[in-house]
C-alpha cells in the first residue's frame, strides 16, 4: 500500500529540477529515467554561457543535453563521447584562443545553435530543437533567453568572465565576489513550469556559481519560495569536499565549513529538505530542515536513478507531511 | 642585354593581381613565386562571403590563402589538404545546413577569423594575420572591409545569395542577372596598392562573378582605368569551355560566344592585353587589344610560375611600348 501510494504520487506531481553542470546533469538524468516527460522540467544555468570564436557556447545546457541524450563523455562528464580535437588544434596553431576545449562533435552543436540564433530563434527554442535530436523528451530549459553572464571578481580590478576563471584559470584565483547580472527575466516556459511545479529539486551543483545564477533570474527565487509543496536540495559536498569543481574551495574562501550543514544553511528558508552523503553523517551538525542520508555519489546510470528515486520520495514525503515552508 | 632589362623591369614595377577563386589563386601563386613581396598585391573578391553557421565564410580569400600557403587541397583547388569532415557530418545529423562543405581544418580559419572580427578587427587585418600564419609575405587584400554580397537572380522572384546558387544549387539555375551591391568602398590598403600599381593583372577567374564584383567596388574600376601602365587579363576560357565553374554556361546564357575574343570584348577598354590558350588560337576572332597565346592551364606550381612569368613579361612589353589605353 505504501509503495502503491508512493508510485501514484510520483506520477501525479510535477517536478522542476534546477541544474548546473556535471552533477546537475547526472541527477537530471536519474529523474528523466523515472518520471514521465510531462512531469519533469529541467531548468539549467546559463550564467556560464559566453561568446567565443564567434559562437554562443552554453556549457551547462550542453552537459545536460549530452548526459540525458546518452552522448556525454563518461570520463570527463562534459563534452561528447568519442570526441576528436582536430579543429581546436588548428585554432591553436593559428594563434586563436584554444583554452576552451571544443571537440569536433561538440562544435557541431555550437554551429547549429549559432545558425538557429542567427535566424532569430531564441535560446529556449534552439535548445528544444537540439535536445529533440538527442532523443530527449523532458523539457530542458535555459533559465532565460537573455544573456546573464556570471562574473568572478578575484584579486584583479576587473572581474573575469565565468569561463575565463573556471576553465582558462582552472578556478584557482580566489573568489572575492560572484557577480550576477541585474534585470534578467526567466523565459515564459520557465515561469510556466514553476507555476505548475509541486516539487523543486536542487541538483548537487555548485550553490554559488550554478544554482545562485538560476535563483537570481526574476522571478525564479520568488516563485520557488511561494509555490511548490516542497523544495529539496542534494548536497554537492561529500566527505567534506566537493566531488568535482570549486564548491569546497569557495566555501573555505567564504569562511564557511565544508559540510552539508553549511550547504543547508546557505540555502536557508528556500529549501525544506537536504539530501546528503553517508560519509558526512557522523560529522554533520544540526539542520534547520529535514534531511535524508544516503549514498549520493553517482558513478553510473543506475546510481543516478537510485538517487533520483530516493530524493523524489523524500520530497514527496515532505510535501505529504506538510513540513514545508 | 634584353634579358637583363626585362629582369630589372620585373623587379621595379608594382603589380596588382585581381583574383577570384581557384584560377585566381593559381596565377597569384605563380606571381608570388617570381615577384618580391613588396612588388605584388593580390586583391581578392569577397562578393562570395556569407554568414553561415554563425561564422563569416570568405571562400575566395581562403582559397588564395591556402594556395599561396601551400595548404590547399590539390584535388579540389579549394579547402585544406589532408582535410577531415567530422564536424560537418555531425551538423548534418543535427539537422543543420550542411550543404557548404566546411572541413575540420578549414573551420579553424573561420573560428579564428570570427574571434578577430568579434574583437573589432576588420577583414583586412584579420586576413593579414591569418596569411602571415600561413607564411604568405605578399599582401592578400579583401577588396573591401564592407559586406558586398553578390546575388544571383535566376527564375525565382528573390535572388539567391552567391554561395546558395554556386554551391547549394551547384550553379545550375540559369542566371538572369548578377546583382552587385551599390556603395561598397575599397579598403585604404586596396586604393594605396592601386595608386602605386604599374601593372594590373586580371586572373583567369570568372569575369561576371569573380572579377566584376571587384571592379564594382568604388573606386577600383576607375583607378584601373586611369592609373597603371598596362592592364592584362588571362582568359578563363580554354578550348571553348571553362576549365572550372560556370563561366562558359553564363556566357551562353548571355548570348555570348564562349571564346577568349568574347572575354576580351567583355572587359573592353579596361584591358590592354589578353593572354589566352593555344587551344583557342585557330578559332579566335579579331581582338581590339594585344594578345599573347600560350599554354594557360596550370597543372602544378611550375605551370603557375611559367604562366605568371609570361603574363608579366607580356604586360611589361605593353607598358614599355606605350600601347596601353
Amino acid at each position: 500500500m505504501a509503495n502503491q501510494k508512493q508510485s501514484t504520487a510520483t506520477s501525479n506531481l510535477n517536478v522542476v529540477c534546477l541544474a548546473g553542470g556535471v552533477g546537475g546533469a547526472k541527477l537530471a538524468d536519474g529523474l528523466a529515467q523515472i518520471l514521465p516527460p510531462d512531469r519533469l522540467t529541467i531548468v539549467v544555468n546559463t550564467g556560464d554561457d559566453f561568446q567565443h570564436l564567434g559562437l554562443t557556447i552554453c556549457p551547462d545546457l550542453d552537459t545536460v543535453m549530452y548526459t540525458l541524450g546518452g552522448a556525454a563523455n563518461p570520463e570527463t562528464g562534459w563534452g561528447r563521447e568519442g570526441e576528436t580535437w582536430i579543429t581546436i588544434g588548428e585554432v591553436a596553431r593559428l594563434g586563436g584562443p584554444a583554452w576552451f576545449n571544443l571537440g569536433d562533435l561538440d562544435l557541431a552543436t555550437h554551429l547549429v545553435r549559432a545558425q538557429m540564433l542567427s535566424e532569430g530563434q531564441n535560446l529556449t527554442s534552439a535548445t528544444h530543437h537540439l535536445c529533440s535530436l538527442f532523443g530527449i523528451e523532458a523539457p530542458v530549459l535555459p533559465m532565460s533567453n537573455q544573456l546573464a553572464p556570471t562574473k568572478i571578481l578575484s584579486d584583479g580590478e576587473e572581474p573575469l568572465m565565468f569561463q575565463e576563471w573556471f576553465v582558462r584559470e582552472r578556478w584557482q584565483p580566489p573568489v572575492r565576489e560572484v557577480q550576477l547580472p541585474d534585470d534578467v527575466i526567466a523565459s515564459a516556459q520557465v515561469t510556466m513550469a514553476l507555476e505548475r511545479a509541486d516539487l523543486v529539486l536542487v541538483a548537487p551543483s555548485n550553490p554559488f556559481v550554478s544554482i545562485d545564477p538560476i535563483l537570481n533570474v526574476y522571478p525564479i527565487r520568488e516563485m520557488i519560495s511561494d509555490l511548490p509543496l516542497a523544495v529539496v536540495a542534494v548536497s554537492p559536498i561529500v566527505g567534506g569536499a566537493a566531488l568535482k569543481g570549486p564548491a569546497a574551495k569557495m566555501m573555505i574562501e567564504k569562511g564557511m565549513t565544508v559540510s552539508p550543514t553549511a550547504v543547508a544553511a546557505y540555502y536557508g528558508d528556500l529549501i525544506d529538505g537536504l539530501v546528503y552523503d553517508v560519509q558526512d553523517e557522523a560529522s554533520a551538525g544540526d539542520f534547520a530542515c529535514s534531511t535524508l542520508v544516503t549514498d549520493t555519489i553517482m558513478r553510473d546510470r543506475e546510481d543516478r536513478k537510485r538517487l533520483a528515486q530516493e530524493t523524489l520520495a523524500f520530497a514527496e514525503e515532505i510535501a505529504r507531511s506538510g513540513r514545508n515552508h
